[in-house]
């Protein structure tokens, strides 16, 4: 895997704005897989800004999280402002010398942090190659590809770790609407679970995640991160949509749905080789110049530096969106 | 200096309504030195919740906290979600082996940030007491005491520490009501200045600190950070809060006017030993009492484990607070 200074992230629109200056404004976004459909904002009081998130607020968070995750009652389960720090942060469980093995291609910040921390990390195309790496890291659904390890499979593989002092940290970060992926509710030893709030949720700005994991690993966290770590705001949202459980169950179907009909029209620009219900990949020998011409026509996908016959497209929201983006693929 | 496993905040109001079930509801809470008076929130825009953060938006803060804070043009500057991260984070910029020196008694996280990263840390009384300390933690204006080390005295100890390698770190979080107190206009080399907006602006639930520094000290910690660290809400409350110099102004007046006020008050119950514009430090035999007092009567304010004849004081907001402290102080 190639590393690089600056990794390519989506969401960075300045860029396209950019690299497309004549494009028309407003732009119309999908090089992310945030829910384009985002939760309603519920009132949030004045005393969420004014005070310090207080231990109350927060532990009513987690219970929302708790519930929502299935997170079994002895395990350990905490939250932070978005799952980047988390992910900044896991180096701190390693130990000197250790060797790390990332499932990839993925998502890059894993990769990045650990080699910061003076790590050797190794991408590996699978569990099997993992070897005798200390740390395993799986981002499951994978991104961009979709890719899963059942959750069956990936509890065997855990529990060899745990038995030789290994330790196996999954991404869940778009496992909320992908029924049956998630490893929290059958949690095995050594297992650390990143989830993320702002994709399933349309709320990204928010910033908040969780991780899950049994003994004291989420403990260990926790201490880096100090005190109030999540901002009030963030605990009053989270915790009312954590416990909507019938507006997540409906925002799985119609997304779902939404991937389907992405996938139709993608086809006829190229192969849709796999994704999530909030994203989809899509391999073509034309990847370089479609993301020319959506570029031009306003449209801004996440193309990959190492793969470059590849574009990620997320979710259009709203007929108008739909018909600019048909209109754009088809030239 | 007494550490113990849990370090005792302001701001915990659940703490107090277990320690006095029968007070009346709701608290009058003076355990913190937030600004009681909030800076009025500005509409947030939709994009701001649901968009991961931007790197303009994020420019546009460090723009107006440049402006405000009156940073060099030539000195980095980041944004946090919170103090209390850089707080955790610091310790990174320190070399196995390193000896700490904290000016104390202070805010009691700096030592145990340092202590938790494996470091020797002294508490020492003043600058001159720092010995060869490699790094010297000063917290200015201090909390609780409101003690100041004029800016001509910091920057030639600061000069001295540089010279032989060492590092200052200068904890602001009180001096935006303070003028004249603040390093960061004439900032020494190898000086890492903390900056807190919560206190200031009476909005510490929405997490947002800033760390100035010359050289590579910001970009350092701002790699451990990562990227989308600062919330959508958190980017556009700060912007527009920082870039009004008329609010902070009259806020300074208003809350100095307050202080005094409290001082006052305060007198016919201890001797106020020192304290910024946000709160007031008390020195009385009868500390313990008059906490029990307070807490009866639904009023709480912050006590100290290591020094049981202090209380300090936050400012009271709206006659029938000043009334109900006035009452509460009188018996």
């Amino acid at each position: 895997m190639t590393v690089v200074s600056a990794i390519w992230h989506g969401g960075d629109l300045d860029t396209a704005k950019r690299l497309f200056p004549d494009a028309p404004d407003p732009w119309l976004d999908l090089s992310t897989g945030i829910n384009p459909i985002p939760y309603p904002l519920p009132d949030i009081p004045a005393s969420a800004w004014q005070r310090l998130p207080g231990r109350a607020e927060e532990a009513g968070l987690l219970a929302a999280a708790r519930r929502a995750y299935g997170v079994p009652a002895d395990a350990g389960l905490i939250a932070a402002p978005g799952t980047q720090i988390l992910i900044e942060l896991l180096p701190a469980l390693g130990r000197a010398g250790d060797r790390i093995a990332v499932v990839g291609p993925t998502y890059g910040e894993h990769v990045r942090t650990w080699r910061k921390a003076g790590h050797e990390v190794a991408e590996v195309q699978s569990l099997a190659e993992a070897g005798d790496a200390r740390v395993l890291v799986l981002v499951n659904p994978n991104n961009p590809d979709g890719g899963i390890v059942a959750p069956g499979e990936l509890d065997d593989v855990a529990r060899r770790f745990a038995a030789r002092g290994g330790l196996i940290i999954v991404d869940e970060a778009f496992a909320d609407f992908e029924p049956g992926t998630s490893i929290v509710p059958t949690l095995p030893p050594s297992t650390l679970v990143l989830r993320s709030f702002g994709k399933t949720y349309g709320l990204a700005g928010l910033r908040l995640g969780f991780a899950v994991a049994r003994g004291d690993l989420t403990a260990r966290l926790a201490e880096r991160l100090g005190p109030w770590a999540v901002p009030g705001p963030a605990l009053v949202v989270g915790t009312t949509a954590l416990a909507d459980r019938g507006w997540r169950d409906a925002a799985a179907r119609a997304r779902a749905g939404d991937a389907e009909r992405l996938d139709r029209l993608l086809a006829k620009i190229g192969r849709v080789i796999g994704g999530t219900s909030l994203f989809r990949l899509v391999e073509t020998e034309q990847a370089a110049d479609l993301f020319d011409r959506l570029g031009r026509h306003g449209i801004y996908v996440r193309r990959f530096q190492d793969q470059p016959l590849r574009l990620r497209f997320g979710l259009p929201a709203g007929e108008a969106a739909w018909s600019r983006l048909a209109a754009a693929l088809a030239g």
